[in-house]
């Protein structure tokens, strides 16, 4: 056992470090300024990437911080999901950080699908710019009418009619579907009702500027938009693809989703814990500033005790990742499954409790957007809700448990 | 001891309950749509009022349900506290009834002081118009530039120069101040650093559209601007007022302050339970109307226990505010000060707690414009920082608590 | 609404405290070092009562602080459940003042089944020496064999054969069983398997000298026996008692036992919150008095948090007991259901906590007999268990809560 | 970072697992019924040593499973305390195993002083001995009489005059002194008042029957009196020991007891960790196992949930201590205070909690002795206590935390 990163690992958090403090970072605050001034809000019509992002990612690529998520070593940099993790915790903490990297979510995960089961063909149309950074895509898979919780109620269908596939139906939640450069949807849907539950849906590649695609509205999380990315309602009516933007085949929906979402959990936990870190930070640097009733507020109350538990939290939040992390370079997402769905239950939980208290100590400016918080914040609420429900994590785990008694009982 | 209210208290919880039901909800849905749609955000200046409020207003009027906070019987209706809670608790289940009842913070709170306190000119200038519902106020004290839950560390300046009074300073969290209404403003600053800690500020009517009086932004909570009330940020620069505008007295802002915070408390605390009644309402609509894993999700993992664990924190947070209520009509605030300090610790934080689960059981929907739980859940985490954080709270509580124990440790 | 006591009420607060202070407790210190140094355990063959103990009955008997509990006019003071309430609160501050003032269970409950629903010979034989407090009694329902959190898992039998009824089968948990005045039983079993669910079981007066029952032996608490009470395991072998002993008739079981759990939840939430008020006495005193790190502990960390939020959780259990209480007397106990769960999860809860901290400032000493700490730790604990666990309680809130919603999901 | 225990360790985890479950465990049982029928108490002259105890150790000790935790090869096995951390988890699953192990408090501690400060002649007299299991010792550091949560607070003197040191004073809570084979205590006392603060207190040998040294009483823990070890009051009036009895010099106890605590604060949390895993196995059983409303328990309400949060704590915890020995192995005491610490926190909190469960689960029986859950809660509860409190160790944590912070609010 040991809890050292390798060395290459450690040169790269210094390098991703290095890059957000000194050139995201600073242009970060007032990019955040500016598109608040511009008040587009649900309009993403108005939605425009600035090109000092392009820039950045231009910088990044550069120096070799691109793609870093990828296991694959021809296209990514072959690092294991233990490696890459630290990496994440690092671009959590700044939100522009992932997209900068081509390393954000959903691009990520649809890069990964299309990587491990796209055609060749799939690959050279959309593998290669995604890997690039020149276009972003969506994935459609939560509805609105249902549970979705339960993935196994989606409804919406992607009938198989010939050479062609039939999509209809209405999805939301589509993330990063209001970006101007999002061109492709990897779509979920029913294409056998009469299969078994975990073999009737198919995923599907729908180009977004498919005749019947339409974008209803963008979705506020907390009244806010996450310009220029979204979230999208996406209507699909009549929608025809040709049978070649199948992935894998008829019904495999759940196999690919499946081999999908560790390593995403993984990554969305890690930005979690790095986005605590950093909420954390300001919310010490403005106890130990601020002064009321003749002490710094630090010193008021239980705010120290709430300190050490938030250090205690963060700490033992991140090495349960990287536990994770392990089992699953190690022993596949069917030997992760518990510490998957732990990490999915606690990383979350962990971000939103810090922002909650930095909020308090920060008083009226820590709702405000003078402050990061209620962007982290709303980032945990929507994990929390995001690939699995809290609710669902924690049934998940004591399934795993009761599977060590397999005689009691009976 | 009897728990049950009085006639005409369980008379106008009927008939509260069946205005805001009948006249206001079936409104308020399709308004709040439409302000989204409209997407004004933080620029006030295309914020305007809409017709149907004002009628609603003249409806509730003509019922007799109008400015029933006051207990003065001439221009209020001469309800004690504990009668008017029950009243709060039902506007609280709407965003807009307590505008439309006029009974809406800081209002509420501005004609308490002006009714107290003004002299005849003030009250004919200010208070009557408020009283008829046709301006508005704003109060303004909490300050960007210090840590503003301790109260004597504000900075802006309200100097008494012959007969005049000039004020210089910022202020931000000025409530309601964006509305097009919004005419005058209750404005509390330092007008003698000399004095002792408590006898340092005043409390200055000054109206808006005073020279000087600038405001530079509003500011969004959670990314929401709470249009058309809004929540300013007010620089004063050389404000000029005549010493007329001076409520009660050089130096006694404290001494005001203390006298209108008790009943405000009790009326957020009652606004925060109705709201939480009102969203576990829709939180158990939702989970048992929607399936997942062949179950309606009420019955899913621990949904039954949060449920019982919501009915107990809510019951148990109206009680304690029907007694702090009842303390204070019967010992006055210095009596009732342990359980107003309780009340505003439990009942935004019983609000916030609801709101969350609720956000969980609705999944995405829940932290879209689809509920109103994040605009309830705005209102919660707000109300924990203002007038006075938790922490500010559970200090005075454990002091009052330790005036049982004048010996030991003597 | 109105939350004074009655003046009656008020008296007789004030009498029980005093005696409570005046009489019992300067006794019952030096009576717990003494039974703890007799080392007597589990073998309650050696137990004894205390004439000291007699001797206060008889003064508290003269006092008039006699079955305070009971609402009859005639034995009994005729107080009302929320009119007792406060006085049960008291005796919770004192291990010894329930029986001294006749007001202990399972006593309590077994003399308010018998005056309700006894035969006068049922009332001549037990009652009266049970209201005169010259004998004591149990009650047995719980089984070790079974989940007893589920009253109908019951499998002890009680079944009629011509004009007696035969006993057989083992109860445990039957407290006060170890007492040497313990003469009677009451004991509740399955006489009917056939009948419909909750009229399967009967209750039946059993002498404790009955041939066939056996006292197995004093079960402990976290390692106490609480002597001179005990809680037994009891067998019950061909044991065969008159059928004049059936009370109210064949399978009424759970009617009777239905009547005779709301009063006696009430008063067992009340004394969990005067055991809670004299915790957090003794913990404030010691943080006061106490000097670590060169302050009094209570300056340190979240000390001064923590008390606050047991004074709001102390003050807000007490509202709701008494919310109970009152709709008790007002509505009755189907009227109450809601409530009386309710108090049932929250006061031994907040006990529980408060006795935990209260070690925790106590160091070494809290979990010694130096402190009664863990006493009253372990009645919160076992109340958390005995007349329905946690779970049950919420499950029934929960149950109660739908019933508002007859036509959703439907 | 590997997460993988190497190979010598996993085949003593296996080792010890083994001799725990065929020999520790069937004998355990019976045991501990028979010293509860013995009854005792606090009457530990009547203590004995089982027969069966010294024969298990010798067994244990022929396997090699002996004095693992000392990282010493001559005298222990050289294990790092990352490598005897799985070890001291499975002994945490059995009352008895860390003595059948030679791995018992505070015999360890009080071995690694001895082995890592005494003289030849101090190690040739009692650490031998120890090692060999022959004897016991105990550790005399707190007292009764002022808050040891802050060690310079010891009174109890050990003043050296000519060859002699001088030893009065009472201290508590020595635990283990109760054992008939404890022979020698470490005792910590003030040597020089006037010297700096961490320079006053020395460490001194005193056998147990020096003249002057009084077991005054065995101190309960929620009533048991952990039969045949304890908990001592003693008092020390006028004890004179030789001055080669000194360990390593006057004035540095408080660096000795530095260097006892980390490996010490691994080892007990470890086991907190191991019973908690045990705890846990126990409530899952009898939540399958038993029914209740027609379902296993494990069905109704939110069991499922609470062992879902149950497993995630369990892990995390495990997952902090490992990380903490690691810190220790490579960094030293110094460089592993934070962890130590967060652990210290965490991992009693956790092993209560699971316990209070397991009780609420198992009903009566989980408050007696059928089952271990009180005996383990007892542990829990102890250790929040002893080698510094929640509220220190929250409080080191966030100072070490500020030290990141060197320059803010300067």
């Amino acid at each position: 056992m040991d809890f050292q990163h390798n060395e290459r690992t450690q040169q790269l958090i210094k390098k991703v470090k290095k890059f957000i403090d000194e050139k995201i970072r600073p242009f970060e605050t007032q990019y955040f300024k500016e598109i608040h001034k511009r008040n587009n809000g649900h309009d993403w019509t108005k939605w425009s990437v600035s090109s000092e992002i392009e820039n950045l990612k231009q910088q990044a690529k550069a120096e070799g911080l691109w793609n870093l998520f990828l296991p694959d070593t021809e296209h990514g940099q072959g690092l294991s999901a233990l490696e890459y993790a630290p990496l994440a915790e690092e671009m959590g903490k700044s939100f522009l950080a992932p997209e900068i990297f081509n390393c954000n979510a959903p691009d990520t995960g649809n890069m990964e699908v299309l990587h491990k089961y796209g055609t060749a063909e799939q690959k050279a149309q959309w593998l290669t710019p995604l890997l690039n950074g020149e276009i972003r895509s969506a994935f459609c898979m939560t509805e609105p009418d249902v549970a979705s919780s339960d993935a196994t109620n989606m409804q919406a269908t992607a009938i198989i009619e010939g050479d062609e596939i039939v999509i209809n139906g209405t999805k939301w939640w589509s993330s990063g579907i209001g970006h101007p450069n999002c061109k492709v949807i990897i779509f979920m849907g029913l294409s056998d009702a009469n299969a078994n539950r975990h073999s009737q849906h198919s995923m599907v590649l729908v180009p977004v500027d498919t005749k019947g695609v339409t974008i209803e509205r963008m979705l506020p999380v907390f009244g806010e938009y996450d310009e220029p990315y979204g979230h999208g309602e996406v209507s699909f009516t009549n929608v025809r693809v040709p049978i070649a933007n199948l992935i894998l085949g008829k019904g495999r929906g759940f196999e690919i989703a499946q081999g999908r979402l560790g390593p995403g959990r993984i990554h969305h936990c890690m930005r979690c814990i790095g986005a605590a870190e950093y909420v954390l930070k300001l919310l010490i640097e403005r106890s130990i500033s601020r002064v009321a009733f003749g002490k710094p507020i630090i010193n008021l109350g239980g705010n120290r005790e709430r300190i050490a538990d938030f250090r205690i939290a963060i700490d033992q939040a991140r090495l349960l990742t990287f536990f994770a992390a392990w089992k699953l370079d190690t022993l596949g997402a069917l030997g992760a499954m518990t510490e998957i769905s732990a990490i999915k239950v606690v990383a979350p939980n962990v971000l939103q409790q810090v922002c909650d208290e930095a909020i308090q100590i920060h008083g009226g400016a820590g709702v405000s957007h003078d402050f990061p918080f209620t962007g982290f914040f709303s980032i945990a609420r929507c994990i929390r809700i995001a690939d699995g429900p809290d609710a669902v994590h924690r049934g998940l785990i004591t399934r795993m448990e009761l599977l060590k008694y397999p005689n009691v009982g009976k």
